[in-house]
C-alpha cells in the first residue's frame, strides 16, 4: 500500500499539461513516465480512485485514461492484482541520426555545377494564380484517386506542347506523367529487357538504376557529332540525347539520326530519347525531337526539372504504341506520384502560354550568360575552349593540357564548385581535362562575380 | 523541273499558319505535309529562291527553314541533287489508343465503396493560403533538389504531430517522406528480405506488390481481436492495421499487441503497422499506434489520403533506426517524389493548426454518418448487423444467410456500389456474406439517399 501511494500522482510528478484537456493531459504524463524509466514494467498504479483525489480530478477521467492506455498496450489490468504497467510498455529511447546526404552536397562557395536552373526565375506568381485558378474550378473528383496515367488535362495539354515546341509526335493516351525524369527511367527500364546501351559520358547513375531493374548496360561513346551509332549490335534498347548531349553539349547530326533510327529498325530495339533541355536553344531554333521522325520508335522523355525546376517533380514520357501497354501495366506497382493539383496547375501554365513566357525570359538569360562566359574565356583563358552548341544549362571547358589534381585544388581553395568532365566518363581517366560548368545555377546578381571567381582559379591568378 | 514545280508551295497546299511567325509556320506545314504523305522519301523540294517566291516571303527564311529540318532528319542536302524528303521522314501515324484502366472504375449511381474520405470538404482555402504562404516565403534553394528523404520542415512537423496525434516515437532523421502508402510499402518491402506475413483478409495489392519486389508472402487470419499472432513462426515482417482493421474494422487488442511485440522480439522480425485512418475514432480517443510501444521494432506507415485527399500524394514512414540507412539506400532509385511546395504547404497546414481543424471536421461528419447507417441497419435489415468499432471511414455489414450472386445482382441493378467482403479475402468463398461500406464516400447531400438506396437494394425492397 505504501508501495503504491508512493508511485501516485504527486510523488511521480506527473506533470499534466492541461491544454489539450485534463483527460489527454494525464495520458500524455503517464506514457512519458514510462517511457522516461520512473514506472517500469509490472510496477502497480494506484487506484483511480486514489489517483482521481490525488490530482483532485473525476475519477471516471482517470479510469478512462486506464482504459485507453490498457488499449494500447501501456497497461495491463487484472481482476486481482489492478492496474500495473505492461511489460513492454518502456521503448528504449530513439538515438540521434544524422540527416540523409542530400542529391547534390550544399554549396559552400561559388556553385557553378550543372543541373540547376536559375531558381530564382522560379514564376512563383503564376504558379500561385494557377493554383488559385485549380482550387476555385477544379470538381471534387480531381481529389480522388486519378488516373495511373496522369490527369488527362495535362496529357493533353502535354501532347499539345511536346508537338508545337519538340516537333514531337503523340496522343494524350501515349502519354504518362511521371515524378521526375528518375521515375521515367524506372519505368521505362520496367519495359525492357536484355542490354541497354548508354552514352558515355554521361550520369552514370542512370546506368545503375537499368543494373538495378536487372538489364545489363553498354556505353557507346560520343563525338563531334553524337553518339557513335557504328557500335550499337543487338542492344534492345539505347538512352539518348539527342537534342544537347549531356555532357559534352554537342547535338546528334542528322546522318547520325538517320543510322540511328536504321539500326533501330533492324535491331527492333528502342530508342530512349533523354530531351532534358531540348527546349534551350540560344543560337537558333531547337533542334526538333527524333521522336517526331520516328514515334513507334522512340520513346521521347521530358521533364520540368530544367525549364522550371526539378522541385516539382514532374516529368513525362510519350512512347510508342506497343509500348504504352507495358508501361501502364508497370504503373500498377510504380504508380502515379503526381499530386493532381499540381498537374492541373502546370497544364494551366501549358494552355494560358505561360510556359512558354517563362521560357523565353529564361532563354534571353542563358544566352547572356553564355556568351558571357564564352568572351571571358576566350579573353583569359588562352588554350582554354568551350565546345558543344549554344543550347542548354551549361558547357564544357575543355582544359587541354591541365593538371586536374592540380586544378581541382585550386578551384576547392577558391570556394568553386564545378564537376570535373572526368566523372561523366566510366573510365575517368579517357576523359579529356576540363570541367562541366553550369552556368545557369548562380543567381543573376552573382553570375558575373562567379565566372570571374572561375576563370581566376583556372588561370591561377 | 515541272515535277519540282509540280510540288512547290502552292500545289501542295501548304497552309502555314503565321500567328507564330512565318518560319515556324513554313516548318510545321512541310512536317505535316511529309507525315501526311503528301511529300514521300526521295521527293525532291524545290530551290530556295523558287519556294520563296511562289510564298511571297524571304529566301533566307526558306533556308533557314531547309537547314532547321536538315538537323532534325526530315530533309536531305547534297550538293548535286539539292534539297529532298529523307528516307525516313515519314513516320506512321499513331493510332488511337483507349484510355488506362482508372484505380477505381467511376461511378455510375450511388458510390458507397470504401477507400475515399468526403472528397467535398478538401480544405481548399487552407491550402491555397498555405501555398500563397510558401510561394512568398521559400527560399530559392527550396525549388532544387531536395531532401531525398523530404523537406526537414515537413519531416519536423510530422514527427510532432504524430508524437501527439498517434503516440508515435520518432525524430525528423526517422522520417521518410513518401509519395503515397504504396510507395512506402515499396520502399519498406525493398529493406526486408524472407518472408511477409500479410493479414487476411485485407487489400490483395499490397501482398502482390510485396511479391513484386522479390519477398514471399504468407497470410494471416484476423479475428474479433485483430490479427492471430499465433500463426506466426519465423517470417522477416509482418504487416497490420493495429487501429481499425482494413476491411474487417477491429482493433487489435491488447493481449495481441503484447503477444505480437512478444513474437517479434523473438524472431527478430519487423512489424509494418498501417494506420491509415488511425485518426478516426468516434466513440472515445483513437488509440495510440502500435509503434509508441515499441519504435525500434515497427516500421509506422500513415497517408493524407484517408485525412485529406489521396490526389495529394503524400505519406510517410517513421522507422526503426536500423531500418534508416537501408531505406535511405533504397530511395537512390526509388527517390524522393514529392513536390517540394507541397511539402511546405502541408508541413504549415500541421503547425497551424489547420489538419487538427480539419480532423475535427471530418471526425463529426463521420461520426453523424456511422450513426445513421447503424440506425437504418437495425431498423431496416433484420437480421443483419455492422461489425468492427465506430471509427474509420468504412463498416462491414455482415449478411448472414445472404446469397451473395443474387446480393450483387440487386445492387447492380439499382446503381449501388459497395465492395462485397468477399473481394478481400485470399480465398473469397472462406469470406462470411456481407458488404464493406464506404461510408465517407459520397457528398454530404447525397449521403441520406445512398443509404436509402442502399438499405432497399438489400431489403430487396
Amino acid at each position: 500500500m505504501a508501495d503504491q501511494w508512493a508511485r501516485s500522482g504527486l510523488d511521480l510528478h506527473l506533470a499534466i499539461d492541461r491544454a489539450g484537456g485534463v483527460r489527454a493531459g494525464l495520458e500524455q504524463a503517464l506514457r512519458t513516465a514510462v517511457r522516461d524509466g520512473r514506472l517500469s514494467p509490472g510496477d502497480p498504479l494506484p487506484s483511480s480512485r486514489a489517483l482521481a483525489q490525488e490530482l483532485g480530478i473525476a475519477r471516471g477521467t482517470v479510469t478512462q485514461v486506464y482504459e485507453q492506455l490498457t488499449a494500447e498496450g501501456y497497461l495491463t489490468s487484472r481482476a486481482r492484482s489492478g492496474v500495473r504497467i505492461a511489460a513492454q510498455a518502456r521503448p528504449a529511447g530513439l538515438p540521434s541520426l544524422p540527416p540523409a546526404s542530400p542529391f547534390r552536397p550544399p554549396a559552400g562557395g561559388v556553385d557553378l555545377r550543372p543541373g540547376l536552373p536559375d531558381l530564382s526565375m522560379f514564376p512563383r506568381r503564376e504558379w500561385l494564380a494557377a493554383t488559385r485558378h485549380v482550387l476555385q474550378t477544379a470538381p471534387n473528383q480531381a481529389f480522388a484517386y486519378g488516373d495511373p496515367t496522369g490527369d488527362v488535362a495535362l496529357r493533353s495539354a502535354l501532347a499539345d506542347y511536346l508537338g508545337r515546341a519538340r516537333g514531337v509526335i503523340t496522343t494524350p493516351e501515349h502519354v504518362i506523367v511521371c515524378a521526375g525524369y528518375t521515375h521515367a527511367l524506372r519505368l521505362i527500364c520496367q519495359a525492357l529487357s536484355g542490354t541497354v546501351a548508354f552514352e558515355d559520358p554521361t550520369l552514370q547513375d542512370y546506368a545503375a538504376l537499368a543494373e538495378r531493374v536487372g538489364l545489363r548496360v553498354t556505353r557507346m561513346p560520343v563525338d563531334a557529332d553524337g553518339l557513335v551509332v557504328g557500335g550499337l549490335t543487338d542492344e534492345s534498347a539505347v538512352v539518348v540525347t539527342p537534342a544537347h548531349q549531356f555532357p559534352l553539349g554537342v547535338t546528334l547530326s542528322p546522318q547520325r539520326r538517320r543510322e540511328l533510327l536504321d539500326w533501330a529498325g533492324r535491331a527492333g530495339a528502342v530508342i530512349v530519347e533523354d530531351d532534358y533541355d531540348g527546349e534551350f536553344r540560344y543560337d537558333r531554333q531547337p533542334v526538333g525531337a527524333l521522336q517526331g521522325l520516328a514515334p513507334e520508335q522512340v520513346v521521347y522523355a521530358g521533364t520540368v526539372s530544367k525549364t522550371i525546376a526539378p522541385a516539382l517533380r514532374i516529368a513525362w514520357i510519350a512512347a510508342p504504341t506497343r509500348l504504352v501497354p507495358v508501361l501502364r501495366a508497370a504503373l500498377r506497382f510504380d504508380e502515379a506520384y503526381v499530386n493532381a493539383i499540381d498537374q492541373l496547375v502546370l497544364a494551366h501554365l501549358i494552355r494560358r502560354g505561360e510556359l512558354d513566357r517563362h521560357l523565353r525570359r529564361c532563354r534571353i538569360r542563358y544566352a547572356q550568360r553564355r556568351d558571357r562566359l564564352g568572351r571571358a574565356v576566350a579573353a583569359r583563358l588562352p588554350g582554354a575552349r568551350l565546345s558543344g552548341i549554344a543550347a542548354g544549362l551549361h558547357a564544357v571547358l575543355h582544359l587541354p593540357g591541365a593538371d586536374e589534381p592540380a586544378m581541382r585544388e585550386r578551384l576547392a581553395a577558391d570556394g568553386v564548385m564545378v564537376d570535373p568532365l572526368s566523372g561523366f566518363y566510366r573510365q575517368p581517366r579517357q576523359a579529356p581535362p576540363g570541367v562541366v560548368v553550369g552556368y545557369a545555377t548562380p543567381p543573376q546578381h552573382a553570375y558575373d562575380s562567379a565566372i570571374e571567381s572561375l576563370i581566376a582559379a583556372l588561370a591561377g591568378r
